[in-house]
């Protein structure tokens, strides 16, 4: 059990905890863990998918905890919770912010409620600080950023941004054959009125989001803070090689088509080729399958796919047209053939320096130590930032770990986030 | 329906085919042909499990055959069939030949059933040139070759040389639960008195099986037969890579401890290795697994098999110690570890250089050409060979293809097949 979620275990570090006006550490434990408890697994993860009881009941409790502190809360028509702090220029467009309540299965506490309860705390702080802001801010929770259940992700934030139609909403379905639609129409909502939804981007100023790093480079480089510099928009590309199928022991090694031998050496281009064209920018093969997959038979076909991801879309699409020149060569070198396929293509979006410049300031005012950083996930914020400037504040992951009840950020890091969302917040609604 | 095999194929070729006495082309195209019918796939290739009726049927046909031709028939306690010609001093130690009738699921027509309708028909040729022989000739059909059915390959050959116990036949069963022990009782044959099927080497002088070669080589050459020099036992050596799971977006390559850009250098490293130590070595990866196999997830564990071998053993022994010091180099570079299982290790066994001049000069005093090549693949002769002396003729597979209905050998081939066999007896015999 010291490896997954409890108050207990974050409590621990209490006394540890830097101390920042208006932010409760305990507070902060306290809410997490309230959020813990819903649609909690064996593993002491949690489930919570889009339209189920279980993520109605979280946005309820994350609704009075709103109202509690004076914001004023509505829903929209397909769910995105809403709570306002109207700003003394209400006439002026909006400092936007928040995260997600929903989940992947059997995932970690951490990823979206540290980031709906980091600006929920850090609104509540400057409420209490009587700090005069102009413009009005909204605390978002978006509804579906996992896509777990309707294979749909970064729903709520898409709709809200005008990308999703109705029609749409026919067309997704979980894997009881449920309809996104109908899900919706059960839990309240108006798909039918869907762009009720839509937000034109001149009403919002700013757009800011809280997450977990989901990666190790904070805890390794030991800085409490990353500055997200940009989300890395993520090509997924499938390479098939075809050859020849042949017995393992009769053919000579001159002789042979073999496929698993050209993945191998494309496997090693893929690791090789992206630090030609850009320091932040990753490529990985994760998923693989061969055929027949027989000890003894020299396979005919293997299958692969390709995440390349980076910040600056140039570099990336140049990574990408060397993937392709290499498994080319490769293939006409081996005499064999290869199909490939992009799956799925998004574009980075780049984080406005001006925003990178108020949270690294934010941080720095606080006495904490930052990195800047691509964001190699994506999140709403890689959706609002096609339309709106929007920035993103990591926080450390323990091991890197995401995902899984494993997930773990310490009290004190969480506390820090709160209070880098606090300064960063006040500055842009004075923007 | 022009890839599978059938009578009319086969005897399209029919004028094309070299003519040698005493052997009947149109013979050998309807006695496989009628071999063909027993146990017979939608697809047009052949099921033939051990200890079934399709394999009784085939075995009982057979039994015919030797009997017309006027062969002494047997058949011993585990179903090994055996059909002897006496020779001139019956005392002397005998000439065995022959092959199986048994076959993968779905295999195909010649591995197997060529070698045995190859024995006999050398054997009615000899019988008819009237030549005297000083040896007796027995030709085998070794039940259970290929284990499809008891996973218990070589059994019929194993047992002859008294390497099976009593005991082990209780513990192979079928996928239905079917014991082999109580499916040999069943299709009438003597498990309790398995050694009464023991033979001792001393009464065997040679063994000799003609055989589809299962690769490309000789088409690729355009050689008529394959003088085998060795059979190259297998070594199955199981290989897993630990890393660590990672998000692929939020992990920069230089943090990454990447299972499978560590199987990719391996994978490349096998491909390597045999050539530096022996011209007839092959090691393969033909059997791989990523866990979790997730396009955007850095694959925490990685698994495949490498199947290496080589006629030379101390060669073999060798490339499998590179390959064990590469994996770990691999791993210890990376920062991984890596576990490795030697699952399956199968010593080769050499052809004598005396049978091998039997058969090459067997080939070139009837115009045909040959090339020495070891065997890959594992045969009744390999177990044969490790007591007594062993050697095997190939005939050209069209495109390599074997274990399908795909799998040809032309009506020409398996004459100049039949013709090096019937000489190669003949002067085996009077050795």
């Amino acid at each position: 059990m010291e490896k997954v979620f409890s108050k207990k275990r974050l409590l621990k570090e209490l006394n540890e905890c830097p101390s920042y006006e208006g932010i409760d550490p305990t507070e902060l434990a306290e809410k997490l863990a309230e959020l813990a408890q819903i649609g909690k697994t064996e593993e002491e993860g949690v489930s919570r998918f889009p339209y189920t009881d279980e993520e109605r009941q979280a946005k309820q409790l994350f609704s009075e905890w709103m109202k509690k502190i004076g914001l004023t809360v509505r829903e929209d028509a397909i769910g995105n919770l809403l709570g306002r702090l109207e700003g003394e220029e209400p006439a002026l467009p909006v400092v936007l912010t928040g995260s997600h309540l929903d989940s992947v299965p059997n995932g970690g506490v951490f990823d979206g409620p540290l980031g709906c309860v980091s600006s929920l705390l850090a609104i509540k702080a400057l409420i209490q600080s009587n700090i005069p802001l102009k413009r009005s801010i909204e605390l978002v929770v978006f509804v579906d950023e996992e896509g777990a259940r309707f294979n749909n992700s970064l729903f709520g934030s898409r709709t809200m941004m005008g990308e999703v139609k109705k029609e749409d909403l026919k067309r997704f379905k979980d894997k009881n054959g449920n309809i996104l639609y109908e899900a919706m129409k059960e839990n309240g909502f108006d798909p039918e009125h869907i762009s009720s939804a839509f937000r034109n981007p001149d009403e919002i100023h700013a757009f800011l989001e809280l997450h977990i790093e989901q990666g190790k480079r904070l805890e390794t480089e030991e800085k409490n803070i990353g500055v997200v510099n940009g989300i890395a928009g993520p090509v997924w590309m499938s390479f098939a090689f075809y050859g020849e199928t042949d017995h393992a022991g009769n053919t000579p090694m001159e002789y042979r088509k073999d496929t698993v031998a050209a993945a191998g050496e494309f496997i090693l281009a893929v690791e090789k080729i992206p630090r030609k064209y850009s320091e932040t920018a990753v490529s990985t093969v994760g998923k693989m399958h061969v055929f027949p997959n027989g000890t003894n038979v020299i396979a005919g076909k293997t299958e692969l796919m390709v995440d390349a991801r980076d910040i600056d879309e140039n570099a990336r699409d140049q990574i990408l047209e060397a993937l392709k020149r290499s498994a080319q060569e490769i293939a006409q070198k081996r005499g064999i053939s290869v199909e490939m396929k992009e799956e799925v293509k998004i574009p980075p979006v780049i984080v406005p320096d001006s925003i990178q410049k108020i949270i690294r300031s934010a941080a720095e005012k606080s006495g904490l130590t930052t990195i800047t950083i691509p964001s190699g996930a994506g999140h709403d914020a890689m959706i609002m930032g096609k339309y709106v400037p929007a920035g993103m504040v990591f926080v450390p992951s323990h091991n890197g770990k995401s995902h899984s009840p494993e997930e773990w950020t310490s009290l004190s890091d969480c506390v820090s986030g709160v209070q880098v969302m606090k300064e960063a917040l006040k500055q842009l609604a004075n923007d």
